[in-house]
């Protein structure tokens, strides 16, 4: 069985239908892939992911590093043993977060010297970065090794290789440098995944699952940089593709071209991967440009502020009507309003609750408000895949 | 059907076992009460709720009457629709909270002399207390009149009538003024009831459930004044009868004294319900005592803490055995510990999740921990009540 498989090519776009295939199941794209940083998507339980028939949930390195630790994961088998998902799960490199914190390190030298807190990251350089834990106070290096190994303790089925995510805006330079360092990166981190499979430590002992590494394009704001990234990332032969850094501090329409730059590079048999991307917009118009799978934090996040996705706003999108699909239930005019969160939703949070109900639950900030509004905002969002997987299958996009 | 019927008596003690039927189920008792004091047990789904086979639901009027007010609960059909509950529900009378505000009057008429704060109560007499809502400055009143017409749009299966209860330490002459006020009170709301009865108002007309009326025993602690409560409130006939007042600031011996004092005068073909007691010790002891019903929000209050009940520690008071029960998540000692959450428990939490992935998410501060030890402590609670139906079935207690 192969990792991916092409279904279907839109005739009228890049649009196409796959499969990805994992130990852990198979994914229909395009897809959605929630995010559950800490390995839980806020929320809710696995019973209610299953439910929701989510294909694919996203982990970031960087938070399982630092807690529950490495050690911890090893020990648990992975995050899918640890969490007890049953499903695919992706995960980061950690590089976006860690140079995030990068980025901070100047005030932090700052702080230090007037005595205020502890640095958060003590060195950074070509090699990797080393940063102490807000839990533990223990160092702990990221590079493109260590990004690996720790990706074989989380146990994901799919892994990104080390990238710096460049900061917005950045000079050409400085982005062409990132750039150069992350297809170093890339290139160590093949080398890294090849020697363990020839000599598995202790690390790769642990993997009980077959791993899938997906090569990350940067290249920032520059056509050029990406171009030539896309080039590089693509002849590198990973399994996948992942587009970086495309969701820092731009435009709607830096963003989007930044894609379409790329487009016309990137692989027809392997998935490609949008990181950090995933509003209705975004996937409507970029599963257009080739695009299988989006992660995004979004539904969820917004879900938890009490804001409501509405399906049939949101699947007008298809038809290019492109308003507002949020509803916010803190407003005052759903104080006694009984009619369902989303008349055009049959998930069981809409079927069962009225936005009183829910406006009650957020103004009181009962956790189960968090839990019925992330659970059908995720309900909405499966259903647009959905609707978008059917259109593709019909030449509709 | 009568609403209450005793199955069988044990030969040991004054425990029974018995049936309350409703119109939205059967309970067995001695039952546990999970309290749900906004319409929502924390943190749980009605789907939940059902699979923990909860069968009773305690609702508190004060915060429901507040937000999300009788206006809303009444367009709704009552809690039960709005919070779509499908088992038994029983509601306070809001006296508890009225006078846990009346308490601190004093300080906040200092308060608004300084200018600080505005009070929320208004006035507290023989009539009833007004305060004001805290959401919207709107007065509320509660009588024993407005607090039976509450709870009819709440719609609870079980009411219960208006009473004070006493703060502590009180004199016996407070006690006693208090007491005979709320038996002046208790008169007032069953004359009210049969008011409605005969010519319902717009309020009574809404109640699409029957509703049970439980006196309440108050008498703080003094022997005297209770037994005297004990005769005239179950001489007024009510189909239940409720002990209030014996968990306000006494210790667990007063408690216990309180409600011995009170057992030789309790109906022995009505059901009795003991008002926010419900420890593991406060059960196994007063299940002895006739008392068939127990509400306590400490399973759900401590679960969100991080504590997670421990079954055989809990079903060892039984035997006599009284331990701690209480496993806190959050100690370091759990953070590598793949062992389930409560090795002999067989609810979802414990089946699923380690001690290690739940210490995660308590030091991560993840909605879902909250979720997950709720669900079990709340199972751990239906486990002892489950035995304790079977060993007085054998007259073993």
């Amino acid at each position: 069985m192969s990792f991916f498989k092409v279904n279907h090519r839109s005739t009228r776009s890049k649009a196409r239908l796959g499969t990805i295939t994992t130990d852990h199941g198979v994914v229909q794209t395009p897809a959605f892939v929630p995010v559950g940083t800490k390995g839980t998507i806020k929320g809710l339980t696995q019973e209610q992911i299953k439910d929701l028939t989510i294909q694919l949930s996203f982990v970031n390195t960087y938070h399982l590093v630092t807690h529950p630790g490495v050690d911890v994961l090893q020990k648990a088998g992975g995050v899918h043993a640890l969490a007890k998902y049953s499903i695919p799960l992706m995960s980061d490199s950690g590089g976006f977060q860690v140079f995030s914190l990068a980025l901070r390190q100047k005030e932090q030298r700052k702080a230090r010297v007037r005595g205020e807190e502890e640095p958060l990251v003590e060195k950074i350089d070509e090699n990797g970065v080393i940063f102490r834990s807000v839990y533990d106070g223990q160092k702990i290096i990221f590079t493109p090794e260590t990004s690996m190994d720790f990706q074989v303790a989380i146990g994901a089925d799919i892994n990104m290789a080390f990238d710096e995510c460049t900061y917005y805006p950045a000079t050409h330079e400085y982005t062409e440098k990132a750039m150069n360092r992350t297809h170093e990166w890339l290139k160590r981190c093949i080398t890294h995944r090849e020697l363990e499979a020839k000599n598995p430590t202790n690390h790769q002992s642990l993997a009980t699952n077959h791993q899938f590494l997906y090569g990350i394009i940067q290249g920032g704001t520059f056509e050029d940089l990406r171009k030539k990234s896309a080039e590089f990332v693509v002849a590198q032969n990973t399994p996948g593709i992942a587009i970086g850094g495309v969701s820092v501090g731009e435009t709607k329409e830096e963003m989007r071209s930044q894609v379409k730059w790329v487009a016309p590079y990137l692989p027809n048999d392997r998935p490609v991967h949008l990181l950090g991307v995933g509003q209705v917009d975004d996937i409507v118009d970029l599963v257009t440009q080739g695009i299988d799978t989006f992660d995004c934090v979004e539904p969820t996040r917004v879900a938890r502020m009490g804001i409501a996705y509405q399906t049939q706003a949101v699947l007008a999108y298809l038809e290019g009507n492109r308003g507002s699909y949020e509803l916010d239930v803190n407003k005052a005019v759903y104080k006694s309003d009984l009619t369902p969160l989303d008349e055009k939703c049959n998930c069981s949070t809409c079927v069962n609750y009225s936005k009183a109900y829910l406006h009650h639950l957020f103004k009181q900030r009962e956790l189960l408000g968090y839990t019925l509004l992330s659970y059908h905002n995720l309900s909405v969002m499966e259903r647009l895949l959905q609707e978008i997987r059917v259109q593709i299958g019909n030449d509709l996009i």
